[in-house]
């Protein structure tokens, strides 16, 4: 039966199913949790009210989005969620029509919707078509959403926007915003409101304390939505997120307005999975788990990089009072939450809000403070223009730890971490170096603390490649580290992760090779590459990076500075593609860059 | 005599000559204009009060700080504005230890307060210290302004924040955040409330009567700063930006509340120089003029680049009504007013606003239209996320037009243009190509019009290099062009403006040389290059770029991968350090970037 013709007990019934599929795929393959289980019925409603072959359905982060991907015809295929080939975890219009949009960043929705919306007034539409947006509580703290809602409260383009607000977005929502929009606030401005009137109220009969009382509640009700009248746009809520027939009610007035309303719906974060309702960050996005118990699937043994960076952060700042450091919005996923506990006045969550991060971090160094910035790879690029006019040009001692560089695995493409070297290379001032294995991951760090410029360091989601590396020698600024050498004219460099790469690779190889760890892309070791080129003139460079302005060009760059001519230089960074979702050692295999596919692209190259 | 012991009638004076002095200097080497003119008694009232030795003085962008700099040691040294070597027009700590931060793009001051703030908490100083931040009404509208709102209005640092509200910024304010400023407005909110009481009063006494008007009174008073009181920001205002003795009594208060205080000033744009009093965009930044009847300068006769971008826009829009367009409160800089005058409803300011920018023209793009994002390359930087995950991730037609990209002259090292290629070459299905003059400008606008997916071009600020070049061929997608051949082994390979270099340099030198127009560096064209690289062995690289990553970059990325290593190549693009302001010529004779200066490197070059 079409959704159209469902009455609400039948839509109520379809949000059951929806969540026990929902359930049943995540706990086996992984994914998002809390937030797509609390917007189900806000989802149910939309399709009931709305056209998603026709209106832009617009989700923001796009996690919460199953439901949608449900309805939509990949009720069957939704098992393969997340795997390679199988369906995104975000919205994806190569997946299907019905997907407006990618989105895996947040807080893009509004400037979509206002796009579109532009488009529509265009195309004359407006009666036929409405951009309806579907944003969390947590994606409002991000500069962009303002950016967008200054223009709509401006030109007023017909828009639904839904506020799905679990007062949780990924870690506990901090700031004056998330405040503002808890209806329960006593704001600053009502409770001066009322120490005005009370003192009239006493002195004047029976229709001021009438009148008083009157303005008194509609102020209460008026006051989380002020900040969106103020701007011109129209409110209505708080509205409970889970009762569809108020929902399919609001939405089809909303429609009627041709004007651009938020409406606020408050949902329960993991409703109707009672394990997870009302958690906070723990349940947003997980691994496979145990559906009757709640328990999470056999944990790997191996330490991830971001244990090691959390373990080394901590014991630096034991010694130096004058560490500090930010996340923006991942806590739990940056290792930082333990940093935030233990040292609450030097360590701090500012929401989804990169630029703001690293330029009050720049401050911070100008005062003569060790910020550390703790962001992926891939949410770096929101703050770009802040590390170039902010800290490089000001050349401050920041360091950016970069997180989830390299392929991320299931989250695919909105977040491979794969840029990073190429944008900031560019960048005058700017220092890059990153750890192979945990012991050189402690020396980065403690290389870091004293550094006294900008720099970055990157590692990989999860674990290094190997711990089978020989002994990392100190870290210092612009030193390799020469791991093998060997009679053959090949030379292996690796980066990163990379360097575990290439002593896998060269592992399947019968000829020997010889492995640099190069550690340092900016300033690159100039005195060992010029001696490893009289030896050597079959170079490969092994990086988990984009192969444009990567670590195979700043090579490439110093041979040409130096005028080296007869080297080969062969890079295994990624090609010039975005790469797709799955398990990282399936897209690995897919990339050929698996070490036994690497050993035989070495083999077979005679330049 | 000392700032602090000044009375209110010496402050005045003091106000008097500082502008006088302004208008001396700026009169003379051009310079910004409007805005330092109207914060004049602030800054004046802001050095009375504070001690910009100890306490930071945060100006947002930083161009309204001349009364800041001649009241700190630069009165002489002032004549030297914006000349090489000379006073800075932003600024800039290596200058003065009075500047605290640079600044040249918008919006980062709150941010930059917030950290200064928590340092000033850490290291227990906040009896001593506190951040004073002046920022324009026009950076009110960056997203980057929100998101420190929010942690500043959570967390609560002392901070003074004047909002220096001109109406101005540097185009005509748009959007509902400066409407939400004016403090004449007639709130939504305000509105209902009036709306609301009206029919109560009728019914009740004197009493609900009185009431009803006090409360009106009160809203009427608070509406700008709701805004702000919500957020948990105490606000006062607005208030006389002129009044010295007023400015100086608010800030005084201001201060002993130790908590974040925004100081709303009503100040008069081009206050104080009656031809500029009151005016828009034209007096914000200006060459030089004549002091007594506003008249400019010589302009020059030819065309600048950015009037060609015009032309061609233009005559492409009337035979293509798919084409739209957006440029971020930059409407006269990219000369986007004269297709928003004349299309608008398909052209649009946005304010300063690039993330949204970008991301809207996205959602215009997937609607089927062809949007150009006229962004200087500079300010490109605060975007780049959403030109990664927004449009290329989405493969979109959207067209980046950049302009200012290269030496941008006096501005300096914060409005310099020339990270574009190396942060745009990495991301996947990016297209990047160059004009090197009128004619090849118009053949790759008509090009971009019609190519169907992500793709940016740049040109220089100002007018090309040269006018003299032989006629340009049609524009193909990754087609070079071949402008010149010889028998000498030395090809040049100019791309954009550096075309003009390239040709300049052959015409400095006895050995004639090969010449090659470049125009598409990202696709290359393969087999051009592998055709040349068959007849010449010493390669020069002329381009307006860095060179990390950039375009010789491009080269040798694409020589190594086809194996070909005889090849000497040499880059004359912009080494890896933050180019300072002045006049373009003598930045780039500073830079050895004059032809005669680069024809001696060719002719010593012996690999």
């Amino acid at each position: 039966m079409n959704i159209k013709e469902k009455n609400v007990k039948e839509l109520e019934a379809l949000s059951e199913d929806i969540r026990k599929r929902i359930l049943e795929v995540v706990s086996k393959n992984g994914g998002h949790l809390s937030s797509t289980l609390g917007a189900t019925e806000i989802i149910v409603a939309m399709h009931k009210v709305f056209d998603s072959q026709k209106d832009p359905f617009i989700f923001d982060v796009s996690h919460q989005a199953y439901a949608h991907k449900l309805l939509t015809g990949r009720w069957e295929e939704f098992d393969t969620l997340r795997q390679f080939n199988g369906i995104c975890g975000y919205t994806k219009p190569s997946e299907s029509s019905d997907d407006y949009f990618v989105a895996g960043h947040s807080s893009t929705s509004i400037s979509l919707g206002v796009g579109a919306a532009k488009a529509i007034a265009l195309k004359g539409e407006q009666n036929e078509r409405i951009p309806v947006v579907l944003i969390g509580d947590g994606s409002m703290t991000a500069g962009m959403v303002y950016e967008a809602l200054n223009e709509l409260g401006e030109r007023k383009y017909p828009m639904i926007i839904i506020l799905n607000d679990n007062e949780m977005s990924i870690a506990k929502p901090i700031g004056a915003i998330s405040r503002m929009l808890s209806s329960a606030m006593a704001s600053p401005f009502y409770q001066r409101f009322k120490k005005n009137t009370e003192s009239f109220v006493d002195n004047f009969g029976d229709g001021a304390r009438y009148i008083a009382k009157r303005m008194e509640e509609s102020l209460k009700l008026i006051t989380p939505g002020i900040l969106f009248e103020e701007m011109g746009i129209n409110y209505i809520g708080p509205v409970d997120g889970h009762n569809i027939a108020q929902l399919v009610d609001i939405m089809k007035t909303a429609r009627k307005l041709n004007e651009p309303v938020i409406i606020h719906a408050q949902t329960l974060k993991g409703k109707g999975y009672e394990i997870a309702e009302g958690k906070e960050e723990k349940w947003h996005g997980v691994g496979p788990f145990d559906l009757s118990s709640g328990s999470s699937a056999k944990k790997t043994a191996t330490k991830s990089a971001t244990q090691i960076y959390t373990e080394s952060l901590l014991s630096l700042c034991e010694k130096n009072e004058k560490i500090v450091g930010v996340t923006a919005a991942m806590p739990s996923g940056t290792g930082l939450s333990t940093l935030i506990e233990k040292y609450p006045t030097r360590f701090w969550d500012v929401a989804i809000a990169e630029q703001h991060a690293v330029t009050s971090m720049a401050a911070m160094a100008k005062e003569g403070f060790k910020p550390f910035c703790s962001i992926y790879s891939t949410f770096l690029q929101r703050a770009y223009d802040q590390v170039i006019h902010d800290t490089c040009l000001m050349d401050l001692p920041v360091v950016f730890a970069l997180d989830r560089a390299g392929i991320v695995g299931e989250d695919g493409e909105t977040h491979q971490g794969v840029f990073d070297v190429s944008y900031l290379r560019a960048i005058p001032n700017m220092t890059l170096f990153a750890p192979r294995d945990e012991k050189s991951f402690h020396q980065a760090m403690g290389f870091a603390a004293k550094y006294e410029h900008p720099c970055s360091l990157r590692y990989p989601r999860g674990s290094f490649i190997t711990t089978d590396l020989p002994e990392s020698a100190p870290f210092e600024l612009g030193k390799s580290q020469l791991l093998q050498t060997a009679k053959s004219n090949i030379l292996f460099i690796g980066y990163g992760n990379g360097v575990g790469r290439a002593y896998q690779t060269a592992k399947c190889m019968k000829e020997d090779v010889s492995i640099l760890d190069l550690r340092f892309v900016k300033p690159l070791d100039g005195e060992m590459l010029r001696d490893l080129s009289d030896k050597y003139n079959k170079w490969f460079v092994f990086s988990d990076t984009a192969k444009h302005g990567g670590v195979g060009s700043a090579i490439l760059e110093f041979l040409a500075k130096e005028n080296i001519l007869n080297i080969s230089v062969v890079s295994f960074e990624y090609e010039d593609a975005f790469i797709t979702h799955g398990n990282t050692r399936v897209v690995e295999e897919s990339l050929e860059l698996l070490p036994e596919q690497l050993a035989e692209k070495v083999i077979n190259h005679n330049p």
